[in-house]
């Protein structure tokens, strides 16, 4: 065979390269051992999964955010992490919350020394609007994180991926066994694109655990463990069901808007960003759909409860979903078929073949501060904290036909409406229509929306005067006083550098 | 905001790359336009595809092969390709059929100069044997073609994927429309690989076409075709249905290997490759899981009506797909929530992070020829010529616990057990029994396999003697006489070289 081999290298130089056989399982020793090649990927612990998957000091960890506030994953890793003495690395994680106080001490250790996460809330995101890390944040949108990890800027060596279930080959999903926080969408983009990917799983089921959303193709240690989130939690903070007669009437003003846009039509498609108000316009739509005899093609995005039951009265042909809002969501994902799980790469990202933002008739979205240019700040406080997440907002809002953005115009008696936003984070060029408890402005760009709603008998004001409308109430907000030193860095979807978060002044 | 990006260059600068942000639709200019957001894609021939796609004389380019004989893709791109005028380019089908025989002009034309296939038939193939190409073919298997790719050997420049619908970003399936072809457990490796993709569809539905197999985050261009293939002739020549009575003889004893071999027992995995007496064996195990409570976990690979009808009686819990031999499968995999289509990454490849045919228990496989070593041909005649195809052989017979070798003794009064195969494509190390209408034979290197079947009262013979039984039949058969040019290289799984096949001497 060598010579046969040989006499190919001499005639076709470009196939010098083979080489001869040499025995079935050359490349795969595996398999001449019936129980290694079904249990190769299988870890006792989670410090034998580090160990393999070759994580060293200065490297890239990622985790996904779908149990939300439950998750159990990222607290418990960095943590491990911290104990086996590693330093300096870079967390990616898709999201932060509340539920990460614990990472505090990681990083001052010097555990973590570079974050990239679409947001973060609670005392972590106060340490580190105050000072904590040496570094700013880098702060991303759902779509732009998956573009950064497409151009290269992100590169993530080891992904740790909770999931409820997964086989010995670590076919996944998240809508079978005990904690299921549905979609996997974040996670779909890390298993792609990480080097080594290790699942954390409560249960191991028998091959072949699919449909799987997670693929044996992409997962390279399995290691059990007790619990990887508490799904309860899951729509606890941003992803909460409202009952706030406020938040409802805005919602019900936010609906009025769709029906009378002009994107209101059989075979429109429309999505629901978090936030409470945002999430509760759907429970309005539905009497308006049944009315029009109107059923949307699609709803897009993070999908809430409200969303499958109009899926399953019919008002909505397809659910695609790269988050679950919460339980009633989770189980729709393993019940009904047409309630589709997708990544975020299908999802939102700019620089994708194609993304399904870009299809999208309407959007409702929240803002912590929007200004008169319409600029919109999801990121920090009127204190200048960091306490929000950037989110899918400016993906969504550059994409889709219609991007409506709902807010009380004061919270507890701070302007929501401001005359230039802390933080941009989604430029007013993307936001067509606010919707507060005060009154609906509509951006200039868009004249023919304004003509539509005044049309229908709604009444649209100015935004400038929504802005004299919260200061004659509040008083002039005093202006936060920032050092120059700065803590974030706020990167629109495409990886450009919209603004940038400053330190706080200590009173 | 450009001095904010300054700042952040001089002071951190590994983010010395990051630019300020300058409009909303800087990287997505589609998005200033309604209309072009949806239908960037589309295009109106495939000459205006081919031309956008950027393919140049010497660059690669990819098919799929799920319809078989009744592809209508591969040639008329081809023929399209040739009358634009290409030259030298490398031809990566996934396998081609007696049906491509209108490549042998291209071929002669200089079009395609270099061909990596699972195998070919025909005059096609018969051509090539002959010397029509300067370059040797490059035959591999199924999941060896997935290494290759993943090694970089192959680099497909733009693939051309015929599929039944796709919406205007490129989600498509086989399973619906009006040429259905099942699976495109091909195309999905295609897709992945392929730096630019080009679907071919006969029906163009709304956006979301999902669930789907092929994803709009790994297609470029869409054109819609009058025809892409014919699913009536997916299961003509090798994944025909036999009522050949030595056929049945041999699927019946290989159903009774199964049940005495030690592997048959609740949970257990199996697959049947292509040829008529491995489909039939199927039809035989019905009877004997009934009997004996016994259900499969799984079925892999090629799918057939027959294995869909255990699967639809409950016999066989999952069936993963990753080409459908008929037209009954097709129609199983859009109805039934446990037929699941699979990549051929994820069926074979012995490069992925893990490979399903790891899993198997039991499979049974055709051969046109068997040695006395037990090492099996399935690509050249009796006559040296090229007829048959590598497909999943190699993988599937190294990977599963009980390797099953079917055929009839003689075919036309040629043996098919002879002393030394014409060509080796799957070693004997990889094959376990011999099923054949003269007897059964058990690799040595199997003393327990023979004990097993030889107390359940089944009479065992040596291969030596078969291979006896066969010349004393025939004669020995007259050794074939070949040129000293090489016009195939085997390629093992692993990428080695396991084989030549020389150009036979003309009479």
């Amino acid at each position: 065979m060598s010579n046969m081999t040989e006499l190919l290298h001499l005639e076709y130089p470009h196939l010098s390269r083979l080489r001869s056989f040499d025995g079935a399982h050359q490349t795969t020793p595996w398999l001449a051992d019936a129980e290694a090649k079904k249990t190769r990927k299988l870890c006792d612990t989670l410090e034998q999964a580090i160990a393999q998957s070759g994580l060293k000091d200065g490297m890239t960890i990622s985790f996904h955010h779908a149990f939300r506030e439950g998750d159990r994953v990222i607290n418990h890793v960095v943590a491990t992490l911290a104990r086996l003495g590693f330093k300096n690395l870079t967390l990616a994680s898709s999201s932060l919350m509340t539920c990460n106080e614990a990472l505090i001490e990681p990083i001052r250790d010097g555990v973590i020394s570079r974050i990239y996460t679409s947001g973060m809330r609670g005392k972590l995101a106060e340490a580190i609007s105050h000072g904590l890390m040496a570094e700013p944040v880098q702060i991303h949108s759902h779509g732009g994180r998956v573009k950064l990890l497409q151009d290269g800027e992100l590169k993530i060596d080891v992904a740790f991926l909770g999931v409820p279930c997964s086989d010995e080959y670590g076919n996944a999903n998240g809508t079978h066994g005990k904690s299921c926080c549905g979609s996997l969408g974040y996670a779909k983009v890390d298993a792609h694109f990480a080097r080594k990917v290790v699942l954390l799983t409560e249960e191991l089921v028998p091959f072949p655990n699919m449909p799987a959303s997670l693929m044996q193709d992409e997962v390279d240690y399995i290691v059990q463990v007790d619990t990887v989130g508490d799904p309860a939690k899951i729509s606890v903070g941003a992803a909460r069901v409202t009952s706030n007669p406020r938040e409802l009437m805005i919602a019900r003003t936010a609906a009025e808007v769709i029906e009378h846009s002009g994107y209101f039509r059989h075979g429109f498609s429309m999505q629901t960003g978090s936030g409470a108000a945002a999430t509760a316009c759907t429970r309005f739509m539905e009497e308006k759909m049944e009315r029009n005899g109107v059923v949307a093609r699609f709803a897009l995005g993070g999908i809430t409860g409200s969303l499958v039951d109009l899926h399953e009265k019919g008002l909505i042909e397809k659910l695609l979903d790269t988050q679950c809002f919460d339980g009633q969501a989770a189980a729709s994902l393993s019940r009904n078929p047409n309630h589709i799980e997708i990544s975020t790469n299908v999802y939102a990202n700019p620089g994708a073949k194609a993304t399904s933002c870009d299809q999208l008739d309407v959007v409702i979205l929240s803002a912590l501060e929007i200004d008169i240019d319409f600029n919109v700040n999801v990121i920090t406080g009127s204190d200048g904290v960091m306490r929000g997440a950037s989110g899918g907002h400016c993906d969504v809002a550059s994409a889709a036909n219609l991007t409506i953005v709902v807010a009380p115009l004061l919270r507890t008696r701070i302007p929501t409406v401001v005359k230039r936003v802390t933080t941009q984070v989604t430029p007013g060029e993307s936001i067509d229509v606010l919707v507060t408890d005060h009154g609906v402005a509509v951006n200039p760009a868009r004249p023919e929306i304004r003509e539509r709603l005044e049309s229908a008998g709604m009444k649209i004001v100015n935004i400038e005067d929504l802005y004299q409308r919260a200061i004659s109430l509040t008083g002039e907000p005093k202006p936060i006083e920032f050092t120059p030193r700065i803590v974030g860095v706020i990167r629109y979807r495409d990886g450009s550098v919209i603004d940038v978060v400053r330190q706080v002044k200590e009173e």
